[in-house]
């Protein structure tokens, strides 16, 4: 799916990312954070969540769903928690600085919890996680979602297919992480069966009746997906709407629309970020050493016949991680041109790596 | 698989419990404590995690695995979080006395985490998190416990498929409550259809070569359970291990024994119990309009055809807990036998109500 026609560097990509919003009038310091939060998130391989949506971004900030200089307000505080009124902005800066918050209260109390109310579509949670884990701290970032998903026993979308992510440092290693939606696949692969014309297996999505169906044009018209681990994928999801929509005060299953299907509507998801910093447990050392033994103990496991390699979660993103801070970040198609319309509609320039055979 | 002849009022069967501790030597309160939670866990349908295990429970610390009387010492404390050692008690002593602390300390600094360490099975998760979700506040209960399933691409049993529950309170509605453990189902189930001679679908289990496989005969001897929703269930199981066992200081994956196979054996799992106050986010009556709301909502969610119902999670368990009240808790067989078992161990009497036609 990657293309070594588009590599670009990661800070440059970072700085392009931040030009666009300036230019388009938002606060020096608010664009390079959701520029980072995207960039980083490239790196990582998620180009589902990356730089491809910052065009549509903008495109909902024009529309009047989202706002382009909404500074977030902390409604609520005490020693180990926070709620935030995002005021519709752009996901990434509530989300950004909710974790930050999170993180100076759990180094306080032990653990924290910060939630933001009335935002946006955040990007991916394991960046947010892994903040928490930079700072030798423990992070667990949920956010609800646009319903997509149904529940055992229903038909039609009933709840989103809400993600979690956690982040964990690892000593030597990258942080441990995750970053899940409850969903038994993302609906991206219902998509491309679809276009593939290719049956899907029957645990991924329900038909119009509400029973199981390996036939991919039922999504998303008339069907929905389905919860991984049927009763289980829908009990944690609903903790996920519980800990983020109902904790808020914000808006709950149908109550959030989708974010780019309904430019000009404000997405009214919620998010809530656990910090809990391992220091007060013990010295990080010690933690960093025990997630050591951890991550060797995965990797000594015996493998299954025709497995080589066991990897921790999070393992194989920063194996492509590092792939990019050596040769820069090989982009798809898809976040290419959504790049290259950004520049055009800018007037800017995709500031793509001169690499030998570049061009074409 | 119940058995009417095996009806006792709920409140008997924990005095019997209590009284067979208590005979045994154990303080009172706890004996009290240790019945209550397993009674309360029978009560709501989980009868592979309740009263059944006492005997054992009871056999394990003739045995030198388990403590009768060990009292559980608080090692680090701070305004949101505490370390405990559980001093290798019977695990419901600590547990309840850590969520006990969890929801005291989350009244002060909104959020807290108590982890333990050094202790024993706790029975079922569940009990823990409504002891949070009937104080008005959300309870989450997280447990290791010995490795019985692989992880993607390994062979033989990696991690164990460690349990979470949560519980929120509802309003008029019983609480909302999940307690799942991380494999794709319980063991017991691979264990019936062994015994049935049926073959089991190909994501329960693996075979000794660590590749999927029908037959249940390959559990436990030389395969493993498969986590939940693939890399998913693995990655989430590995989150509680770290969220417990890791952070406790205390047993990691392999260093946890069965609690039930190594009788004369430390069982050395750790918990960690996390609970939100609800009410530094909003009043507790609006939080609980707010999840009626939800509950309304999914009842009123278009139904699969075939369907009649859908339920919250808990609900089936509130229902089952209801027909107790009022009728006296009907125990399966193997319950029934266990039981008796005790009995005849102390020289008490299981006080079976005396309904019509009871009996042989």
């Amino acid at each position: 799916m990657t293309d070594n026609r588009y590599v670009i560097p990661l800070e440059d990509l970072k700085s392009f990312c931040a030009d666009a919003l300036i230019q388009e009038g938002m606060h020096e310091e608010y664009a390079r954070i959701t520029a980072e939060v995207l960039a980083e998130t490239d790196a990582l391989g998620t180009h589902s969540h990356g730089t491809k949506n910052l065009h549509n971004y903008i495109r909902k900030m024009r529309a009047g769903g989202m706002a382009l200089n909404a500074e977030p307000v902390v409604l609520k505080e005490g020693p180990g928690y926070a709620l935030i009124d995002g005021k519709a902005a752009i996901g990434m800066v509530p989300a950004y600085k909710a974790m930050e918050l999170a993180i100076q209260k759990a180094s306080e109390c032990g653990i924290a919890s910060v939630v933001v109310k009335n935002t946006s579509h955040f990007g991916a949670a394991g960046y947010y996680a892994n903040m928490a884990s930079n700072k030798n701290m423990i992070g667990l970032a949920f956010s609800n979602v646009d319903t997509n998903m149904t529940i055992p026993g229903a038909r039609g979308k009933v709840i989103g297919n809400n993600p979690m992510s956690y982040g964990v440092p690892a000593g030597h290693y990258s942080p441990v992480f995750l970053d899940i939606a409850m969903s038994s696949v993302a609906s991206l692969k219902v998509v491309q069966a679809r276009k593939d014309g290719k049956p899907v297996p029957d645990t991924w999505i329900i038909d119009g009746e509400g029973l199981p169906t390996t036939d991919p044009s039922r999504y998303p018209e008339e069907g929905a997906m389905q919860p991984m681990a049927a009763h289980k994928g829908y009990g944690l999801a609903l903790m996920i709407e519980i800990l983020t929509g109902v904790l808020s005060g914000g808006g709950i299953m149908s109550e959030v629309p989708s974010w780019l299907f309904s430019m000009e509507t404000k997405n009214n998801v919620s998010h809530n970020f656990i910090v809990i910093d391992v220091s007060k447990f013990m010295e990080p050392d010690e933690f960093n050493q025990r997630m050591e033994g951890v991550v060797n103990y995965l990797h000594d496991i015996p493998k299954a016949k025709g497995t080589e390699r066991i990897y921790y979660p999070g393992e194989m993103e920063w194996d492509k991680y590092r792939k990019v801070n050596a040769e820069g970040l090989s982009l798809p198609e898809d976040v290419a041109a959504s790049l290259q319309g950004l520049a055009d509609d800018f007037g800017l320039t995709v500031p793509w790596a001169q690499l030998e055979g570049n061009g074409e």
